[in-house]
């Protein structure tokens, strides 16, 4: 199991039993979510942005506008972090402290950078749409030059990470499990219902396979 | 409609046709949400967190442990402010730079400090729990004088906010339209399962009726 070096930043010190370092499991908490909140300063308040992301190995990109505030700070800043949660379950406890919830996350940590080369942006907007829906981009028209010219794309480097999980049920203390309280789990999970085809279509242009493909790993009922 | 002032911090400049500043319509995101994002800086990194909370009119709580290191990094600067987004649907274009998502999103902004009286102390937990599952507080067995001795409090006090909505279809070039390219969306969203009853209850434990109230609220089967 390769893992990430513990440093100062990453090392998780409330609740660290549920700590893990294990890259995969980061790269597999990264890769199931649509959203990362990226974090950043403006006049000395933090603030977090969710953001579209795809990941490539050990890089995150972004992109925004060529006047993007958030992404103008951290580029200048050259650090930047962000964290991706997956909701699994409220955990409904016997009194209100033991309450929690279960939950899967991830924080990267690193360097970031502008990625210049219209090349390199290009595989960076392609990384950022197949991380929504596996094998979109290649549908797709191409990019034309104007467009790439007017996005700003950030590359993130990851040097460090940590990733925090509950999975289990509710711990309550010993002597209120013989209280007339119910407790339990409420599971919540995210799904996607049937695609809905834009009005202004071509007669006869039809679902295609990666939408398909997507729905099947996702174990939804397409219904089209 | 009461709206936030439009401060430099939370007036929306990029895609500000999709701003909000009306009270109502930030508080209503906010009490949808299970988990808001707060952001703090350690050693010059910005990083976000995911935090349950409870709002009580312009208030928001949070806690956590006494050493908790984001929430007395706050408390040192006495600035705080949370982002919480709901995500609607995948938002899947003809060209690149046209996919998107739907969603609501809300970032508050304002003061923070602790909460020091017990008796507002415990108030602020019950916020908290009442948040996750509306009436839960008072089917609890009362907190012990130790818990809350030994838990941090934070009250946030919002001075300003904004929100940005996207609610609408592909907004493609005119020009792609007559591609024959599938388009389209894929709306996403949060379900609740079956609630799971701790294996340790007393025999005849019923699911209490807040919990079929909150099934039944957002138009679950409950099935038990």
């Amino acid at each position: 199991m390769r893992e990430f070096d513990k440093q100062k930043i990453n090392t998780v010190r409330r609740g660290s039993k549920r700590a893990l370092y294990d890259i995969e499991k980061v790269n597999t908490i990264l890769d199931a979510g649509f959203v990362g909140y990226v974090a950043y300063v403006f006049e000395g308040t933090a603030i977090s942005i969710p953001m579209a992301y795809g990941r490539a190995a050990d890089r995150i990109y972004f992109h925004g506008s060529l006047k993007n505030r958030m992404l103008n700070t951290l580029l200048k800043s050259g650090r930047i972090s962000m964290t991706v949660m997956h909701l699994d379950a409220l955990v409904l406890a016997r009194s209100g402290l033991h309450h929690s919830v279960n939950y899967r996350s991830a924080t990267v940590f690193g360097s970031v950078g502008k990625v210049r080369n219209t090349s390199e942006k290009e595989s960076a907007l392609k990384c950022i749409v197949d991380h929504m829906i596996d094998g979109r981009w290649e549908s797709l028209r191409p990019m034309l030059a104007k467009e790439l010219d007017g996005t700003l794309v950030l590359e993130m480097t990851i040097e460090t990470a940590s990733a925090k999980v509950r999975e289990v049920g509710v711990q309550d203390e010993k002597s209120d499990l013989t209280l007339p309280i119910w407790a339990g789990l409420v599971p919540l999970k995210q799904i996607a219902e049937k695609p809905i085809s834009d009005d202004l279509l071509p007669a006869g242009t039809k679902v295609p396979e990666h939408i398909i493909t997507y729905y099947d790993n996702h174990k939804v009922d397409l219904g089209v």
